[in-house]
């Protein structure tokens, strides 16, 4: 009894902009045809930091710069957490990426299935995150696996 | 991975009636081709004011006259919040505009993003709205480029 | 700003079967052009009695064979209350009609908006549910005109 | 694994007013020495009818006395019943009781453990609350037999 | 039956803080010996408005001390609003008063009960709030008179 | 007043694997024209076993084999159900099948609709599950006519 | 910071009913003097088998017979689950215990911090349960460390 | 009108575990007579690490090893935070504290109060957490501060 036939899967992508994963899974998945619809917040690392000062104004402080940028971030993150089905979050090797991690918790609350993608180095610091999410990936292939497989 | 493709955004544009940001909004999100929906209060305020009266019969008494016709509205502002995934709350330099307020309290205790849109004279008696926004917006302009961001 | 044009509007018709008044709403809001969606519950009260013992086979007692048929019929009522987003309440002149209250309550709770309809012999009765309500109306019109000035 | 010792059951016991079944509730389950915390809406019928004007002043309109009225009822009963952990809805011979039969929506919504209490000839009319409910008692005594296994 | 026995009735007091009315009503109540805790904003103007810069330091400009201070008087207003079985909103006939309308909006969406408490000059102005509320009263003795008999 | 015009049903099949109850359901429901879209877990018994080790990797532990495998099964069955309005919950004489009845209680936990399909065989067993049923059938059939009598 | 000092911990025992398995995890966290408050299904089968003949009156038909018990019953299990801080589900090596399988699934969708207890031979068969529980323990000793270090 | 008196305030202290933050706002407090009752998840950390295998019995892999052990943290951590009011999160110079920020996620989802608490050189890391946190301190001192206001 194919889900795929009658609904959308809405799928949020959390996590690190700095290599390419969101685009392997977005084109594995549509060679597969599977019918989802993917999201994922601003990955331009530029206008992201920027958006508050540049749409609202500068702002003297630091602080205040990234609390009006965020703000405005906010507004895409969780409105497209809320409307996703399931969230995906990649972290890599580099950066703080609290982000994701917030993203994870906010998700995770919110009854939505989760997935990780991450490598092993990662394992035990992400530990918290992994026993909440339904499966760990190490590659953006397997995540297209693991949705071809729950779509099909 | 933009969101536009895959789904319509609803906002929902609430507070002052008295002039044409509303307009000015739907005009250049249209021009720049974003996928919303925008839904607002009734702006007439005559009929706003009338309809209880006018559908449902006179009333001796102002207080009730009032209540009927503010019943009927919120059959539609509470119904079109509830739905929206973004709330833009306009305060103008005139009136009371607590149904503004009020609007703002509902959506914010529902989880939904919240902007707020009036000018800089206004920000202290705004602080505890704008304090729960994800964004305060000085202009009309300001709100199309946050959704135009956010939306991209 | 009409929000006709992005959204259809559900609107759960529940109460009194004996008299056509959701056909003169669905009539009217039809000749309107209101983009509403109406459901009901089943209005054939026979089948709507004996739907339990007719599927699912007979029972000894009365109080189980309306057991069974009550449960199939609050598949339909309940899936479509939560759906809904106006749910409008009819009691007329004859009968208990406290599946009706029953499903005024459950409306309410959940936060859906609420129409009454019913005649004035019947006010001091239904205090509770009218206080609950966002409007009384006295006929079918009365309805098909707070629609169609919700939905203007 | 005795829950009696560890905590107090909030049971709401709403409907009819014009028969002593609460007291007969209250004391039996007193003298079982039953953890149970017992409310219900204001029993006393004209005191209900009259709060309204009673306190926040007179109306000319027979319908805006029974609003003003209810909406104060409205506060305890609703505030009593989103407490309670079970809720017994009581129908008698006579009267439209339909506060009764809304106040078993309200709590089915809620999720709320429902007990109905009334007699047979009153079966095929509440059958749609009786399907929700989790018992169907006949008598006081019933009521609280079942709180003293369910409590045991 | 009474529920003053068995709990106690939790109760947000918000809205003006220039006139004594909170005071009023505790000491009535207090007086009346009502089982109620009654919980407010801060209603020390000064400390207030001050209380972000005086406690994380000081800001250059004017909408980030508001935004400060805000956001801790929010710690307070949002936890004891959803803490709150009944929520007061006092407008008074000075000032803007947005988070009155605010915290009524918020305390609406969770479900909480609504009294307000206005002069009769502000009742077209509140009518949206009003409506929603499940008593409007004119005086603090109204709203004491209002818990005396929901909790009697 | 039909809900089929307007609305596709969304029914989640969940439990025994090993007959084409499913499949009898589909058929009967499409001859029938009734607007239902039916899901289901993943009918492939073998597939649905190895699917954790097949796409993330070996594991020494049978424990954690399964557990690999029915994190990413939870993905399709969780999200599926939170989605649904009717979930069918089908009982087979073999098996423990504690997936079949954790899927009912996380149903019914959310308030869905739930239709239980078994032997009478199976009627002490599944006494608990019945209970919150709102119809239990015999017969695939059966399931056939209550969702056409349903969505009529 | 130990949250033992401030809170009781409700945590309720669901599922096998034929060994000692409460007693055992109560006595011990007892005698670590343990913040704990136990509650559980009705645990003596004949009664849990006859209240609903023995208090409502007797039933021609098992299947309602059982139905009428199993709605009793269940105002004791979904209370105290929905009360609950932690959900312990014990699988034993006989009978169906689909019950026991229900309540795990109607914890983990109210976001109930879930335990399994069961011996390895079932694990292939709890797979579904056991990844969403955040542990599995083998025996009742493994429960009262748990809780011991989880409230230590 | 102060809420002290009627209650007690329920703080979860998340994060850093390598310095004393914790112990010096749990003093101050005390010092000053706040009623709060502060919980935090364990924090020795091999306590922390070891417990899964130390109680459930050793792993082979370090995946499996870190999942049982944060599979019990989490038991511990997301009750505590599900009955906070307020959550307080502190991230240090050192380490990935992922958890840490998924805590704040979780808690900004059920919308609980947050309070951030860390250095200036991490604000931009944290300015995804810091917008949605209702005021960010630098020192344990601002926490109790706030706190002593807040509970004033």
């Amino acid at each position: 009894m194919n889900p795929s036939k009658d609904m959308t899967w809405r799928i949020f992508l959390s996590g690190e902009i700095h290599s390419d994963w969101r685009e392997q899974i977005a084109q594995r998945t549509e060679a597969a045809g599977l019918p989802v619809a993917f999201s994922s917040p601003i990955t331009d690392h530029e206008a992201s930091d920027n958006c508050g000062v540049d749409i609202l104004g500068p702002e003297a402080s630091g602080f205040w710069r990234d609390h009006k940028g965020a703000g405005i971030n906010a507004i895409r993150t969780t409105t497209l957490i809320r409307r996703a089905d399931v969230v995906v979050v990649r972290f890599g090797p580099d950066y703080r990426q609290w982000n994701a991690a917030f993203d994870a918790g906010y998700a995770a609350a919110l009854g939505k299935a989760l997935i990780t993608l991450h490598g092993e180095d990662l394992d035990h610091a992400l530990k918290e995150i992994d026993t909440t999410a339904r499966a760990t990936a190490r590659t953006p292939e397997q995540v297209v696996q693991i949705l071809a497989y729950v779509l099909s």
